[in-house]
């Protein structure tokens, strides 16, 4: 086997991508460390059609979450026996980043950009797959961002300050970019948060004036309409990609892990700042996708990240799509 | 969007591999006709290990079944409803095909082929997907054959009579060789049947005495028990393959597609020959996978066609696993 297999943990590079600190998580993974391609797995992107808008799934990888100390609101063993009737890993739960391409005519969107270079060892390849579904940054008209967590706005700056999308024009939701950009507020804020707030400055800083901040129930990108959902944070936003017949429900962070939070909505996952607000959100939200019978997309969910919500008998229940070869 | 869509019509070459003549359904799909990367689908292929062997699911890509007449004992509505708790297309179900590639060592075993140059508009693509995997036919050692169904065996040799995988030994159970290649039995059939036998003899006739005809319950290659799994056909075969701690139990078609047969172990699909036969052993071996929690792997599930059978309440259900970047 030309596979080798090695455990690692977390450096410190993780630390800024960190909402609030708390994703402060032990990474261990296995990876293949072998260069050839008869062992590595088949790029991580998946595309779907929204009537005429040509839908893309980017993946960026995973990093996984020890279950202790994950869930506010639920014993470690329910969250065991959550994660066990998945088949997942029972000693840490891999979290998945998947952001999304629009492309529609000349207009290439792309919504939430992952880790860039400031990720974990089993994330970071967002812009391999990026490229490899055939893709070039300098091509993208518009970054539309969802919240400032680490995760979701790193991939549009490097480490070293190179802009990564030069001639796109970035979109932020306006009520995410007053709480994060407010200096008195970063102040007053807990230690273990202020690398939040100082991470949102290093990505939007040499830009700040150029970003476009967006209000919600607006139509921010032709067929694109933002939609409030905060509660994850104070400016946390979904969309609806509205296209001819066609409809997509882009969640965002409404849910993490939809093993653990589309089952158990009133879970609050460490992560949510407002965890009553979030609770509603993902009520209201999964309720809206399930009576609609709505195709959803997920930034945390199994890669492609796309699927449905079933609701029977008061309980929501994600289910994925099943994957083409065709678009 | 360059994106073209087309409905196409099957032609009169899926005959050829349409067990008992009962898949000659139409083949309605919707395909990307642009040439460029940018707007096709990552290679469909999946890897994940069973301990030291590593595992790579390659998709042949699928077909159109229309509900009406595909379960012998369920009515239309009751299949709709079952379809539509999938999420899936109400008016044709797309069934995928997807083998599997075993490698340890230098022991490269394929396990059912796909549809080779004789599948509709909308499959063909298995040799595409395992050499964008990095294999190449003329290296694989075995070629492990479930049943003698077109969509299993025609990958095996070209229309025009060429092997298609040169150096490796062919290897089919003994009791799906003795059904098939009876001349008796044969030419009692009935016409709709007589061009599955015709098939039968195009794939396994230039090499019928160099085949390796194996017995049930028996280690066939290091790793690999072959089971009993009859109804489907006569010999109709699954597979244990146990590696260290690892188990991976190769359900064949034991079910065709999860969102059906799965949750409805009972139905019976119109390409089961012997359908309580095949009832009993769907029941048994999601019963082992269920109490076990083993892995599985379903040629009609969909890609990567492998997950868990959970059982809750008496009733089976399929949970696909957590695409992985790493393997």
């Amino acid at each position: 086997m030309p596979i080798t297999r090695r455990t690692l943990l977390a450096g410190t590079a993780l630390t800024m991508t960190t909402p609030l600190g708390e994703m402060a998580l032990a990474q261990t993974s296995s990876s293949s460390t072998s260069g050839s391609q008869a062992s590595s797995q088949a790029p991580g992107f998946y595309r779907y059609m929204v009537s005429d808008v040509e839908v893309t799934a980017v993946n960026d990888g995973f990093a996984k979450r020890p279950l202790e100390g994950f869930i506010r609101n639920a014993e470690l063993s329910q969250v065991q026996e959550a994660v066990r009737a998945a088949f997942l890993p029972i000693d840490a739960l891999p979290i998945t980043f998947t952001g999304l391409v629009l492309r529609k005519g000349n207009q290439l969107t792309v919504i939430d950009t992952g880790n860039g270079d400031l990720g974990g060892p089993t994330s970071g390849n967002w812009m391999t797959n990026f490229r490899a579904a055939g893709f070039d940054p300098a091509q993208v008209t518009t970054v539309v961002i969802s919240h400032f967590h680490g995760d979701h706005i790193n991939g549009l700056r490097l480490k070293d300050g190179t802009a990564v999308f030069p001639k796109a024009e970035i979109m932020a939701p306006a009520p995410e970019w007053d709480f994060w950009m407010d200096d008195g507020r970063m102040n007053q804020a807990p230690e273990g948060m202020k690398s939040a707030f100082q991470n949102v400055r290093r990505v939007f800083g040499p830009v700040a004036g150029d970003v476009k901040r967006y209000a919600w129930d607006k139509e921010i990108v032709p067929g694109l309409t933002s939609v409030a959902a905060p509660g994850h944070t104070p400016g946390h936003t979904a969309y609806i990609l509205s296209s001819g017949g066609g409809k997509l429900m882009i969640m965002s962070d409404v849910t993490n892990h939809p093993a653990l939070f589309v089952s158990n909505p009133d879970w609050a996952a460490v992560f949510d700042m407002d965890a009553d607000q979030a609770r509603q959100t993902r009520h209201r939200m999964l309720d809206m996708a399930a009576s609609e019978r709505a195709q959803v997309a997920f930034y945390h969910a199994p890669f492609p990240a796309t699927g449905h919500i079933a609701k029977e008998g008061g309980k929501f229940r994600f289910v994925p799509v099943q994957w083409s070869p065709t678009i």
